[in-house]
């Protein structure tokens, strides 16, 4: 078994091919050298020799012959060797998971250095001062990195040996006067390699090592072990890696920065990440270690003069300054991004004018620089139009699509508390506490961000004045947060730090109490609410025409059609702006909450005899014909799906005394008997109770209303010479026999339109499939249905028995403890919600096999659950507008797959 | 194609297998008639008539030809014709479906009756008196049945042609100071027809015919058409038959009991069909017709001595009356029952000294009947054991388990109201609103009926003191239901017109207002209400040997085994003596709500801390370990499935603002933050909220303190020689994740218990399956389960999106539309909900192919549902204690399919 793969002079044992065993950079240094890139030489070893350690806590019995014959290699091309006195050779141990898990896990440098080697080097090197630095740095990692925290008792934060150590130099330069590290001698550093032995030795009880052998093994189990560390297992949990993969441990030849005026490190990006420009990018220091850029105590310099800033402009960059190795490097990092077809994230050192590259990885970027990058790659013909699709990621159109709190300012911002990310961007206004409020407060000219324990319909027009909502309560797919992204609207919900007073018009979080008119900010990315103004970075999708050439290819690919869940005109304009084909879902109960319409729909409900019923009802009529006909023209000629009434009756009904008694004046009744109504229609659990096709069913003068607007709307608009094409949608069906019912009121009701206005008009009636037993008899259902729309909400709430309102009181702690790996509010359960989707689908198209299939749910909008949908088999998926983007270049990867 | 089927003389062109074709009665008449036994003749014309009359509203062309023929050949047995003025054959028109719908379709006797086949009659008969009573009773049937059912306009109730012709007939019995029909001349009766046929006239506007042939084809199709009458759809609904079955008509010579001394009628049972006694049964009337028998206007005759009660004995029987026309009944009745093998309706006539059979079929009983009969023909080898089994519906058990309400006096009751039927038999009290009353008045020596809108667990205790429970929510799976049916205890609920006023203490009904104190009977069998005092019936089990040696036969066959759902000693017990083989699901929130244990509980509810937490849940220990140890005990060697900890923790919180103040007092704790928590545990959706496993979860501490409790009781019965076996129930799992993590919790205390005390044990771990989710991925689950539990009532809730707290909203809409054909929390829904149950038994026995799957919802005790699981193949079922032994009759039918 091979466990060791060498790397260097032009030649390696893996290639990029190998990540999965050889990690990331360990694939990459190997990919490196075969194309005869200066590498230092080195080897890895494999991630199976960490899974093995993991288990079994012990290496193979041949890895210690295996990492000989390497290190031989290694001492034969750098012509040095391991521990020779005359002419050491120094190593780094560093670790290289598949994926790049940045400073998660343990790095040691400058191993091989002893009492034996140190003399040697300094002869080598003529620079004493440059070797003990190294050798302290060396004490310090392996003090730190593989003395201690082998160690069964770890010490408590901030008294570990690194810190004493630390402490020790601190001591050396007060006393010295001294301001920087630099001002240290030769002969200071070597007192202090001293210092630290003994300090080593008092506070581990171990002397440092000074065999370089026992150095290395040392090194490499420490990095190993790394990867069952807190930190590497928290971003693991955090980035869905598994634990199981392990990491590789990569053993090179040292080259140093920081041997004087001829040498130097640099961090660099193939195009730069921030924008997409395809400009080489970077930074780098004159006589430094690698460490000293990414640490960031001194200020480093512009790596060319292309990229200085005004800011940078005072400072030498490297094309000025080392133009022979800056060339070099340039043809480089162009052959690599060539070569991997990416752009890369490069680092790099000289040592004494030798250029050395030390890796190359595919480099992060932000949203806008992704969809750049990938248009302009692919225009360049450097990648073709697949991959340049697959380069961006769906949530990566978010970014670019709200505002956003400037990271950098966040960075020291006072976080107050963290809630689920419901609605993207950022959000900075004055608190408030009700949707009056918010509202008066924005014709003020001032900018709000609404505070409640929860939304309801009641608060839309507040929601609407405010710059974010915060919630106390509630789930990814709450109210606040369904209507929140349909608008696009910062949102954070679920926030269950916030204690809100409404009578004192307070919140106090964490012991701190803010009153009406304080400034917050919310990161609605993110989930963090902040006290005080954060700057936001304003988004400009037009001026950004990368944007629309990504969609267009998207478009090319997907097979998928991406509708929107829009309950307005304004709304559905947005969607078309962004792509969408239709509306997939309007909800109507929306559509009842104004003061002139409540009226009437609370009237129904108060009904006592089915006249009076229908009376209420047909009030309404005037104003359903005219919310569908603007929607159906907004939309027209692609179709509209029109839910019909869904909700349980008792949410249209007074909720406060006040209410009530005006209610009871206004429709001439008495206020026991809407007293007695509400507490007729309260029920235990009304998502499970008296609504959707159910209410249809027990009031079917309701669903005759509804139909006979959406078809007179649409006559009115053949009349008008536009060719609306409605689909209406029975909500909640369970059993056909519930379909059959509903859909004979609608197409009753479509005849006698027609009958009516002598107009023939083209219609569909369907159903929502958000039940589990409507998935388990789709096949009976499609003999009535003319289209099926999963409703996953609901269906994720029946299938898990899930209340989504309700949520909040354990999915934390199901996130947490791993009970569930993501909200399935958020990415659709492919286990079971997933299975019963497909389920519905075969037995639906097992009786009509052209049967329109969509989604209408919040994952419509989800890339995971897009992709899901995809292979599904469905035709399309509806999300809210500012998703469809997301929802077109999830469907096209999808498609690519 | 063949619609006319004859029979008579000895022949017949069907038989009794052709049920589905002639119909009950016309089948059986065949069988009869090939049995050479006296039989009128006659000829059956097709159920296929009745369908294809239904849908084109004419009949076959060639049907007039074969009715002609098979009239011909009546004639000539019978030796008269059909409207022969000399010798005038008279025919009987009758329904007969393939299942009895007793009275629910026409008849019309003695048509041939014209104006020119009256003398002939007269003469021949030489009883005008006979002739004119008969022609009367046929204008009466055929003016109504045939005359104006099909006319379009049917009068309103009451104002029929029926109606008219008898006060008539009334006018002439008052004018002439008759109180009886039997007082009018053969004169008056020739009146009375000419004085029918001028009202008939009038009212109808049409002549009653005078032509045989017009009145034989009037009379057919009226039978026909009486299929689609409204009392016989109705009936269908309700008994579930389908509408396509359609009826024969039966079409027969008439033979008279009515035509002197030595002319009789009568109808009998093979045995006693209310006792299920082997002894020929029945009643007769002398010089009568068959009508008047069932009309019950003349008191009957018993058949025959040895049948003679107290109150019949003055009465002189048929074998006294006419002993030789008696014998050959007793003969004839002997041969039907041996030759259909089970008891026998039958129905005769003797016509001047000549016997005739009209009709035989099986005979209904009640339950005490069908179980005696089933058993003492299968001792004597009548019936093999298998066919004895399924004689019994297993609802009838449910009769000889609970005291009934007196059908009798019902009948006369006064009826107030109808609920859903969920605790069978019947109960009589004074009504009470509160809990706290039903004890008291309890105690003070009265029957009492708790009325509530619904019951929660703080009511137990009034609920256990009263007769009844009778409430105006909830479904058959509601609180009040689940309860009162685990004690056989008569229940009502959902009967929504009750409106309840607890201030006051009185219920209105249709605007009647009762008080507290004011007498009750409900009827749990049938769910309806009255008032008053109606006898109850009294069981008598032990005096009845036939149930346990039916229950015996029922153990030979079943495969399934029969659990309880019990959570007391007591309960498991009383399943024992029925027959239980341990409990299938032992609830054990219904531990906490004594005052002692309440306490801690809400302490554990109101901790700030783990702690706190633990601390508060320990004190409940001894109180569960003591449970367990009753039931365990009460069960052993029987496994006892305990259901961990599921409710919400809001519902052991307290409700009133007084229970607060105690609380806060006795807790040390303020009010607010009492109701902090109360508000903070506020779901908006409880049955899909923290609940169930998700409780166990976030607070380990409770399944650590049950765990403990459920080993360490099993530790001390093992200490003190039992046999006890826990099985533990981790509920409303819906990922393997929780399961594995509950799970750890539970095997970690039984390894810790075990060190402790030394002692091993055996135990498993297993999980309720009553979500979704839980099914579809019942695979990953079942490596983790050592048992499956499916809870179809959750199931039911989620599969449907039902709450069945609330569904009382629509499901009456629901079953009367037709949208369901059963409530499914009564029935398993066998398409939806058993879908998921088969998906979970395949994938769960894929992983484990030995997993032990039992089922503990309501459907346990449900024969369709049993019959269901039988064939999913589950191990087990567990019901309510009262219907184990129902359970065993179905698991027995069921293996025996």
């Amino acid at each position: 078994m091979k466990y060791v793969y060498s790397f260097g002079n032009g030649k390696a044992d893996g290639s990029a091919e190998d990540k999965n065993l050889l990690g990331g950079k360990g694939a990459n240094l190997a990919e490196m050298s075969s194309l005869d890139i200066p590498v230092p030489p080195g080897f890895t070893l494999t991630t199976e020799v960490c899974v093995n350690y993991m288990k079994e806590h012990s290496y193979p019995s041949d890895l210690t012959g295996q990492v000989d014959d390497a290190m031989k290699q290694m001492e034969s091309i750098m012509g040095q060797g391991f521990g020779d006195p005359e002419n050491p050779l120094l190593v780094s141990v560093r670790s290289g998971a598949r994926m790049s898990m940045p400073g998660m896990m343990e790095t040691v440098l400058n191993l091989g250095l002893t009492s034996k080697t140190i003399p040697g080097l300094i002869k080598k090197s003529n620079n004493e001062r440059f070797v003990y630095d190294a050798y302290r740095r060396l004490i310090t990692m392996y003090s730190d990195v593989v003395m201690e925290k082998s160690m069964d008792d770890e010490p408590a934060d901030g008294e570990g040996i690194r810190e004493q150590l630390e402490d020790i130099l601190e001591n050396m330069k007060s006393e010295k006067g001294f301001s920087s590290d630099t001002e240290l001698s030769a002969t200071d550093l070597k007192t202090l390699s001293e210092l630290y032995k003994s300090k080593v030795k008092t506070v581990l009880g171990k002397n440092f090592p000074d065999d370089p052998s026992e150095q290395l093994w040392g090194g490499i189990t420490a990095v190993f072990s790394s990867w069952d560390g807190k930190r590497a297992v928290n971003y693991r949990r955090i980035e869905n890696i598994p634990d199981h993969w392990g990491t590789a441990v990569n053993v090179q030849a040292m080259v140093f920065g920081n041997m004087g005026a001829s040498s130097a490190t640099g961090v660099a990006f193939t195009r730069n990440p921030g924008t997409g420009e395809n400009i080489f990018f970077g930074e780098w220091l004159a006589n430094a270690q690698g460490e000293d850029v990414v640490a960031g105590l001194r200020t480093p310099n512009p790596l060319n003069t292309e990229t200085k800033t005004e800011d940078t402009a005072h400072l030498v960059s490297l094309d000025e300054f080392m133009p022979e190795n800056y060339k070099t490097l340039d043809d480089i990092q162009k052959r690599l991004e060539s070569h991997y077809s990416d752009m890369q994230d490069i680092e790099f050192t000289i040592q004494e004018g030798t250029l050395w590259m030390l890796q190359t990885r595919v480099g992060k970027r932000n949203g806008t620089a992704a969809i750049r990058m990938a248009v302009e790659m692919a225009e360049a013909g450097q990648i073709d139009e697949k991959t340049a699709i697959n380069r961006v990621k769906p949530e990566q159109l978010d970014e670019i699509m709200h505002p956003n709190v400037d990271s950098n300012a966040e960075k020291n911002a006072d976080f107050l508390a963290k809630g689920l990310p419901a609605g993207p961007g950022g959000g900075v206004g004055q608190i408030v506490f009700t949707a009056d409020d918010a509202e008066t407060w924005k014709n003020e000219g001032k900018n709000v961000i609404l505070v409640r324990n929860e939304t309801s319909p009641e608060d839309v027009h507040g929601m609407h004045a405010a710059e974010g909502i915060l919630t106390a309560k509630g789930g990814m797919t709450s109210h606040a947060a369904l209507v929140a992204r349909g608008w696009g609207k910062c949102c954070i919900v679920g926030c269950s730090d916030l204690d809100i007073n409404r009578t004192k018009k307070t919140v106090t979080i964490s012991g701190r109490e803010f009153k009406e008119g304080d400034w917050f900010t919310l990161n609605g990315s993110t989930g963090k609410v902040y006290n005080g103004q954060i700057k936001l970075i304003e988004p400009d999708l037009d001026s950004n025409p990368y944007f629309g050439k990504l969609m267009e290819m998207a478009d090319k690919f997907r097979t998928l059609t991406i509708r929107t869940n829009a309950d307005t005109p304004d709304d559905a304009k947005t969607a078309r702006n962004f792509g969408a084909e239709g509306i997939g879902l309007c909800r109507t109960e929306h559509m009842f909450f104004e003061p002139e319409r409540i009226v009437s729909m609370r009237q129904m409900i108060l009904s006592n005899t089915e006249d009076e019923r229908r009376h209420a009802v047909m009030n309404l009529l005037d104003f359903q014909r005219e919310d569908f006909y603007g929607i159906l023209k907004a939309m027209a000629p692609d179709p509209v799906t029109i839910r019909l009434l869904d909700p349980p009756l008792h949410e249209f009904l007074p909720q406060t005394d006040e209410q009530i008694m005006e209610l009871a004046e206004e429709l001439q009744v008495s206020r026991e008997e809407i007293q007695k109504r509400i507490e007729s229609l309260h029920e235990l659990n009304p998502m499970l109770g008296h609504r959707g096709c159910r209410l249809g069913i027990a009031y079917p003068e309701i669903t005759e209303m509804q139909a006979r607007a959406i078809f007179e709307a649409t006559v009115k608009l053949i009349e008008e010479g536009e060719t609306p094409f409605p689909e209406v949608m029975v909500p909640l069906v369970g059993t056909v026999s519930e379909l059959s019912h509903q859909k004979k009121v609608i197409t009753d009701m479509a005849d006698l339109v027609m009958e009516e206005k002598g107009i023939r008009f083209d219609y569909m009636v369907g159903t929502m499939i958000e039940l589990p037993r409507a998935c388990l008899t789709a096949d009976q259902i499609a003999e009535e249905a003319e289209f099926f729309s999963f409703g996953t909400n609901d269906l994720t709430q029946t299938t898990y028995g899930f209340s989504r309102d309700d949520i909040g009181g354990f999915l934390p702690a199901y996130l947490q403890e791993k009970i569930l790996a993501h909200d399935p509010f958020q990415s659709i359960d492919q286990q079971g919600v997933g299975e019963l989707v497909k389920i519905a689908v075969e037995k639906g198209r097992s009786k009509k096999n052209k049967l329109k299939i969509g989604i209408c749910g919040e994952h419509g909008g989800d890339p995971d659950s897009v992709r899901f949908f995809h292979h599904a088999g469905l035709n399309y998926v509806s999300c809210s507008p500012f998703r469809v983007p997301i929802a077109r270049l999830a469907a096209a990867q999808a498609a690519i797959d």
